[in-house]
């Protein structure tokens, strides 16, 4: 073991400049000299360039991947303008590790000797030595300082620390030796009796809100929640209580696994914990150096799909609700386990920050009031697929960090590992993997009637929905009004003194007009035909929240969250309500309103014919119909022989404003002159359509 | 005979209000009344009803339309907002006369009664009575005054008591009855032997600037010309000069017909002119109401086809270049013969509106200087394809009175024949029909060996070129300033002091920036890949002017004229050329520039690289580049990996702007930080492209 406490993350709010100048340096020093120590296992040349798992690159990559990733934020971060080696810094630039995507490219690669990789190392730590020495420094360091490339190097460094250390234990042993300063524990003995703690119910706050350290992006914003009571087990699975699942064909009984995870052990051929090793009638466990006799006291190390596959078994067995903890379970575990942070200046009373181990160790010895192993010896499985927070915002130096992740396929695990360091030891750490993975990873299991909530988190990137999310409810630009949102109020003007009950939004797309009216009006239904633009709106009521990606130029995108909180429409969240429908032809049911709304709608339609001789059905006397449209008949929305103006009738121009004004003439009045509203549709970064509708606000006179 | 002559079209600039107001009402009246007396001539119900020809209406539409024509136009002026009877509009709104299209929609007419029209025309002459009484009458009267539409009315129906005429004449006999009111000249005698008469050269001067009557939108706007000397015959071509021609085997001589009147003659199966009818071994004449012996000294009626056939057998026969004038050298005609318009107070020297006969009568008649029928007897063919003249414009009133015919196959003709009067009848008028249709047509043949200008007159309609030639050449929307323009500016002030001889404007599309940058440089070359875009620019190199349609709503249209000269860029033309070409593979001798101009380009090319690598190639030391583009990179043009930004490498962002760097830099320095310039294309009067292009300055350093 290491004597010296390994750094803990620097504090970015306080203390001198000098000094963190000096803390940085040593921080950045430590967690090199610390990572190089690690490749110190591996046994010979071979080591280096084999590969420990088919979808992974071989560890030569990874030695190299820290340095080329340091110099490429420099670069981005416009702090340096050279780069150390073009060739080395493409070969390096792309890991596919558990943070990344699940296929690697078969390119034939031809990495460079461990003394070439090892001198661009040295080169790169002079190169940010020197900037570590040079750059001004003032306190807080934020996201916009020039510290913060540097600062997301070294953790980004530690989280490979960790990654690289599951590929050393996956490696073949014939490639490994042992090093003194990656010694595993040697205490183990019998399976601990697991019991259940009641957890009383309690508010939990998240997100990393003046929070004085590093965070990766998905850590920041705010999210908090009333957990009811429930029940967790006092320990971490261990390998001995996992031994009854195996043992009792848990890894055969399809009905114990959930689809997704079915599909993967049978991909998988798995029928044991990843780490175990049958050797002769015995289990033995494969550690990062060497295979020791089973300690059925540690914790076991699985995947998500086992995890919840043994839950779902000990469900079965104990007739109780059983899962794994929710993120925001596992933060109510952790409050009320009573736990601070790792203090700089004394060890961990928890297995992380390899303060004791280069291993997990007894689930019994790091006590957490009722509770152990609140946090370290292994990560710990949830329930919760990782999303953004409220008022969630990408890095702009690393904006491929996690917005990948939110796709409902990557679950949070919490706690850290004995090999979790820095960022990664922290509560407000949030790491999230596709759920077949595995790194030093086990479970506690709860009981709780609670369900689990999939928050939003998809981040919607369809060209169309994306634009129109935009639209609705992003920016402006040119000046240009929020075009939902001005028609909304011009209709709501156009009603003065009338009855405000119900309003129709035809035609509502992404619907911020159904909530716009929803301010005035007691109820208002938002029916479009795209069942998709329709999915917008409903998930804006259901969460208050939308996620897209707006393209920027090419393939690249920026990532945009919008919340109904934001838009001061959350109070009016109850008063809407979507449904797909065809204005053509809507349901009986869709009547008596006291406003229609037909917002960009009439030169889409089959046939607006039909719509504008029967919308009059549909609102109450004296009730308020507004038209906007630009007009642009094509035909492909609209057969020729439906346009209701926009080409010569007996020789003269019939406009569609003749056309709405002898076919709205029967049942309406025009109320107001037809007037010109602008709006603007994103597309790019640079390119956008920039239309007029033509507004016609009608009264139903019979 | 009518006694007292038949009503002139009034001046429109002077006189006393109320006197005009009565002028105008009896000019109604007379017009109505004498339109009225020609169907007089029909002979019983069936005459009505019956086409007589396959591709007209029966003259019961004809009879009505000209009412109807009044109702439309008052609507559409706001003048009056009830209909009198929306079914006869309807039915009487559309013919297919010959100033419109030669195709004729056969839906089965259930046509009123002939009381029942002639109700409707006595009330349509209430209601403009009603207004002729009580509008307010100031003078001038001009395009926008609310007595156009009244007068457009009655010119319009002038001209159908022409065209109705016609249709009398091309009647069954069976169906018409002689009619004192339409009583031909009796008068004929031996074919007059014709002769050349030598015209001087002169300039003329069209065009209705200043002109006190009420003009047709063609006839308005300048156009002037030198006409070199040329000869003339002295009298239009009579039946018995044609007659030669028929016997001579002129119907049958494929050899003499253009490849047009070929095709027309073949699907016609004519042998000799319309009005011509062979009985017995003898030829006779069908007028009107009646037939006579053939009349030898009366012009021939023929259409252009037939016409020009007949000068190229005179050509063939004397040798001399013999064609049909142009419409300037027929203006020539009318200035030598020292004609005037026909006078208020006293009957026409011309066989014109009327004054005479209802026929045409001896070509020996009426003198004019040394030429006979300079204008009236039959209207004159002549070369020329009603083109626009400079600073046409649309009348909003009746948009397409024209503009169809602006199509390079319809020939105007002039002078007037016996029946055209009021507007017709000016030197100003200006018809155009299909070349193959018949009227009191004919014509005189010139000898002159100056070419025939074919003057732009074609709408280019097509969406794409449309859109370009305004973007390039017409307004501007949301005050954005003309792109191409500003462009050309930008590179013009990055030149300071740089030599200026020869610049490239490579994507020049429509060749707005060509002639901005020829303001500076002593020569400049366009270059698209699209020649349909080149198009644009040479006709405008060439002719001035570029003709085009917006779209402005649905099928609807409006017309654009634009001239170099309105966009100061006249003086220009001579340094400019346009080419076909490719930027990616550009032929060796486009090189020696002292600027570059690549405007939108590079993320249309199908390879930027190749066309970045080797732009330095075509520059002059020292020489700059300009590049604007949105980087809206789309695989339908540059397949994905000829990007050269736009995606992510290596993991991180590179932006185009990355790679322009990475690739120019070889041969290049940027020499101005990167900005954005706007820029609008119009798509319909409510929908524009509104995108940002990023503008870098480069100088070539090697």
């Amino acid at each position: 073991m290491t004597t010296a406490l390994f750094n803990r993350t620097p504090l970015l709010t306080e203390g001198n400049p000098e000094l963190k100048r000096r803390e940085i340096r040593d921080y950045f020093h430590t967690t090199q000299d610390r990572y190089e120590q690690l490749f110190e296992t591996l046994k010979n040349d071979e080591a280096w360039y084999r590969k420990p798992i088919p979808l992974r690159h071989p560890l030569i990559f990874y030695y190299g991947h820290t340095a080329t990733f340091f110099i490429n934020k420099l670069v981005l971060a416009g702090l340096i303008d050279q780069r150390i080696n073009p060739r080395f810094e493409s070969m390096f630039a792309i890991g596919v590790d558990e943070m990344s995507w699940d296929d690697l490219n078969e390119a034939n690669y031809d990495w460079p000797t461990v003394s070439e990789v090892r001198a661009y190392r040295a080169e790169m730590r002079r190169m940010v030595d020197g900037l570590i020495e040079s750059l001004p420094l003032t306190l807080p360091i934020g996201w916009g300082s020039s510290w913060w490339p540097i600062l997301m190097g070294i953790e980004h460094e530690r989280i490979h620390l960790e990654t690289s250390s599951v590929l050393i234990r996956q490696h073949d042993l014939k490639y490994i030796q042992p090093h003194p300063a990656w010694q595993p524990c040697r205490k183990s003995g019998e399976t601990p009796k697991n019991t259940l703690v009641n957890i009383p119910s309690g508010r939990v706050k998240l997100g990393k809100q003046g929070d004085p350290t590093y965070g990766w992006d998905n850590e920041y914003g705010r999210h908090e929640a009333d957990v009811p009571a429930f029940q967790a087990a006092r320990h971490l699975t261990s390998n001995g209580e996992f031994l009854a699942f195996v043992e009792n064909g848990g890894y055969a009984d399809d009905t114990l696994w959930e689809e997704e995870g079915r599909a993967w052990k049978e991909f998988a051929k798995t029928q044991h914990p990843t780490f175990w090793v049958r050797e002769g009638g015995a289990w033995k466990l494969r550690l990062m150096t060497e295979e020791v006799a089973m300690p059925w006291d540690w914790p076991v190390e699985v995947n998500y799909h086992e995890a919840k596959a043994f839950c779902n078994w000990k469900q079965r067995e104990t007739g109780l609700p059983t899962r794994l903890p929710t993120e925001d379970q596992w933060v109510r575990l952790y409050d009320f386990a009573g736990l601070r942070e790792v203090p700089h200046d004394q060890p961990a009373n928890a297995n992380l920050h390899l303060d004791h181990y280069a291993s997990s160790c007894p689930v019994t010895e790091f006590r957490h009031g009722e509770l152990f192993d609140a946090v370290g010896n292994v990560w710990q499985w949830t329930e919760t697929p990782i999303y953004p927070f409220e008022s969630f915002k990408v890095h702009p130096l690393y904006d491929d960090f996690t917005t990948p992740t939110f796709d409902d396929r990557h679950n949070l695990f919490k706690g850290g590992a004995w090999v979790s360091c820095g960022n990664e030891a922290l509560k407000s750490a949030r790491y999230a993997f596709r759920r077949h993975f595995f790194q030093h990873a086990g479970f506690r299991y709860v009981v709780s009637d609670a369900p689990v909530t999939v928050h939003a988190s998809h981040y919607e990137t369809d060209k169309l929905l994306s634009e129109y999310a935009e639209f609705h409810y992003g920016d402006t630009y040119f000046d240009v009004p929020n075009f939902p949102k001005a028609l909304s109020e011009l209709a709501i003007n156009a009603m003065h003194g009338r009855p405000a009950r119900k309003a129709l939004d035809l035609g509502c797309a992404a619907g911020r007009a159904t909530f716009e009216l929803a301010k005035h009006f007691e109820h208002v239904t938002g029916i479009d035909f795209s069942a998709r633009f329709i999915g917008l709106g409903v998930q804006l009521a259901e969460q208050g929240v939308l996620h897209y990606t707006l393209a920027d130029e090419g393939e690249l995108v920026f990532y945009q969250e919008r919340r109904l909180a934001g838009l001061g429409l959350d109070d009016v969240r109850g008063k809407v309500e979507f449904w797909q429908g065809d204005a053509c032809n809507l349901k009986p049911h869709f009547t008596g309103y006291d406003l229609i709304l037909a917002a960009n709608l009439i030169d889409r339609l089959y046939s607006p014919k039909k719509f504008l001789a029967t919308v009059h059905e549909r609102l109450n006397p004296g009730g308020i119909l507004l038209i906007a449209s630009p007009y642009t008949w094509l035909t492909e929305h609209t057969p020729r022989e439906e346009w209701i103006g926009g080409f010569k009738q007996a020789g003269e121009n019939l406009t569609t404003l003749d056309g709405l004004k002898a076919i709205l003439g029967a049942h309406f009045r025009l109320i107001e002159d037809p007037f010109e509203m602008p709006f603007v549709i994103r597309e790019t970064r640079r390119k956008f359509q920039h239309t007029l509708s033509e507004v016609t606000i009608w009264e139903k006179t019979g």
